[in-house]
């Protein structure tokens, strides 16, 4: 094997456990993004450390106070591009320079275009060496939402979907506890976790008087150190009761619909009937909310899908026939192949007795 | 480790091999059974050898003629339980006696109850050692439908059923080419040569002018050595016309439905219109039929899946939604939750860019 290969192997192990690091915090740093900082001096790890959390010192501070003076001359790995901006903590890209660090492995660029580059050039104009792009699709994984929205406004949107095989969501009569099984609906938790809000529609609040909050993580992560998901109700008609488990929680309740002082009153943040794309920037770029994750019937799923606003579908499969008089998960009404809804695999998984499939919609066919 | 752990450690791994073996003849030993023979002498292996096909040589034969005189002494690994009868060959049971063969290691036992362990009394009557059951669930997956066939006179029934995330197999209009893609059609290929029948409705050959025949597989095995499967149309209104492709081959289809004289002019295997049960009995007891697989309509589907004549189904999903309006792969009409009809995951593959789940009836709930 050359040495560039070699020294191209030992990068991203190193990267690796930086992503490792960065994930630690997948739960806790909404709305800021997940990084992870590894320190490396002569072969050895030196420092490392992870963003834990919005206000806390980012992954470079927490990594280069643990390696001390042997940062000096070290190479850093850092998942996402170091920050240029003086914002709650001193910029990074500064700190590494000042601690005298040789060299800076960046995973990610940094998403925004206005300002992506500011943190290599305030590096490269110390005479540090970079070297960008190491392992860059394993770290934007983790920072989906972040990544999308920097870039262009939006955010990540991921639809949930729970199905038996012959696609059906509940009986004729609405009874439908449960079609997958514990293992599958303790997996949705992760998902709301990582999300900044969870969308549903009135007439899932109505039918199962959800909560859509987390409330078990199984040993992953502590429950008390997750930043919880807003909820956000669409409502045309004003339909929510105020008696409604939703709204146990007020302050992190948005709702869609016509004005109800009622609600206001309680805290509930709500916004004007608009489109569902609309509703999504405006989450985005005035609530710094930037994963989405919509747990709705087959009608709003159905929307979602069909306005194009899903950048990934999770579906749970359970394997089970409820036959056909049992209610459809895609309630869209088709006369020709050729308007099929296609996704593209990207992930497989069984969970429990169940199937877990993550899906991109695709233009392509078969 | 234990020296007994040792010894038990390598003899799955022989019988492994023996296994490995015995699956080059699943697509042409029909109706035998695949059996494969591994000799082993001071940790060395001196013979090896399967069953390639119906008339030719057991297992056994093949690996004690390449061992020769180094079969004395040693310990032979057969996959199924040596036979005792005087068939096209002599039984191989006395053949391991006359060899030499020390000892005999046996993963499955012989299926029918009426001859079950005449083999090995032949074995221990001349004072070999007899080992049973070591690697007996793979071996016994080799073997599904001749075990189950020997044991109670049904067949192994294997239903392929193929449909949309949202459990569609077509549109309103009859249009379904294509909603797997290419790589899960192949698949169906396998399962179709593992089989001494494929049962189809007289509705999808009108549909497709099916053939339903094997006619590659990818290079796994030399198409010229597979035994085709036999093609049973189901047929109660005698509507096949006498011009379907499935009729080029009229030697190897059956019909179930009204005396035709046409067809049995072409050599086409009749039967009276009876229930799908005495069906497959009769598959098996008197045509040597062990492996069923059931590739039709929703309606047929629907109707092996509610008479519990399923014991495997083999669904292939396309991550695609096809809309309320188009067909359901399962037609039954339940009110309650109570009625669904449950399956036990038993392997999950992505095959392509589908999934495919193979799945056994369950009576459990969630």
């Amino acid at each position: 094997m050359s040495e560039l290969n070699q020294n191209s192997q030992q990068d991203q192990a190193w990267m690796q456990r930086a992503i490792e690091l960065a994930r630690l915090g997948q739960y806790s740093t909404k709305p800021n993004p997940n990084v992870g900082c590894v320190i490396v001096k002569d072969g050895q790890l030196v420092g490392e450390g992870f963003h834990p959390k919005a206000g806390q010192p980012h992954a470079e501070v927490f990594a280069m106070r643990q390696a001390g003076e042997q940062a000096r001359g070290a190479t850093a790995y850092v998942t996402l591009e170091p920050c240029a901006h003086y914002g709650r903590t001193p910029p990074c890209a500064k700190g590494l320079v000042e601690a005298g660090i040789a060299k800076v492995i960046v995973a990610c660029p940094d998403p925004n275009p206005l300002v992506a580059g500011k943190g290599v050039q305030i590096l490269k104009d110390a005479g540090i060496a970079v070297e960008m792009g190491i392992c860059e699709q394993d770290a934007a994984q983790l920072n989906r939402g972040f990544l999308k929205a920097m870039a262009n406004g939006m955010p990540y949107v991921r639809l949930k979907v729970a199905s038996s095989l012959d696609g059906r969501t509940a009986m004729a009569s609405g009874e439908s506890k449960w079609i997958t099984g514990s293992e599958a609906r303790q997996d949705v938790q992760h998902w709301r976790a990582i999300s900044g809000v969870v969308i549903t529609g009135i007439e899932t609040v109505l039918a199962d008087d959800c909560q859509l909050n987390v409330r078990q993580l199984n040993g992953v992560a502590d429950i008390n150190t997750v930043v919880q998901p807003k909820r956000l109700v669409l409502d045309r008609q004003g339909r929510l009761p105020l008696n409604a488990k939703i709204l146990q929680q007020p302050e992190t309740v948005m709702v869609m619909g016509p004005f109800r002082q009622e609600l206001a009153d309680l805290g509930v943040l709500q916004f004007a009937v608009q489109p569902l794309k609309d509703v999504l920037q405006t989450l985005s770029t005035q609530h710094q909310i930037y994963d989405v994750l919509v747990e709705a019937g087959a009608t709003l799923s159905t929307a979602f899908l069909q306005e194009w606003l899903v950048d990934e579908m999770i579906s749970y499969v359970a394997p089970t026939f409820l036959g056909q008089t049992a209610r459809a998960m895609f309630n869209a009404e088709f006369d020709r192949m050729a308007e099929q809804l296609r996704f593209k695999l990207i992930d497989l998984t069984q969970v429990g007795n169940d199937v877990r499939l993550r899906l991109i919609p695709s233009q392509e066919t078969v």
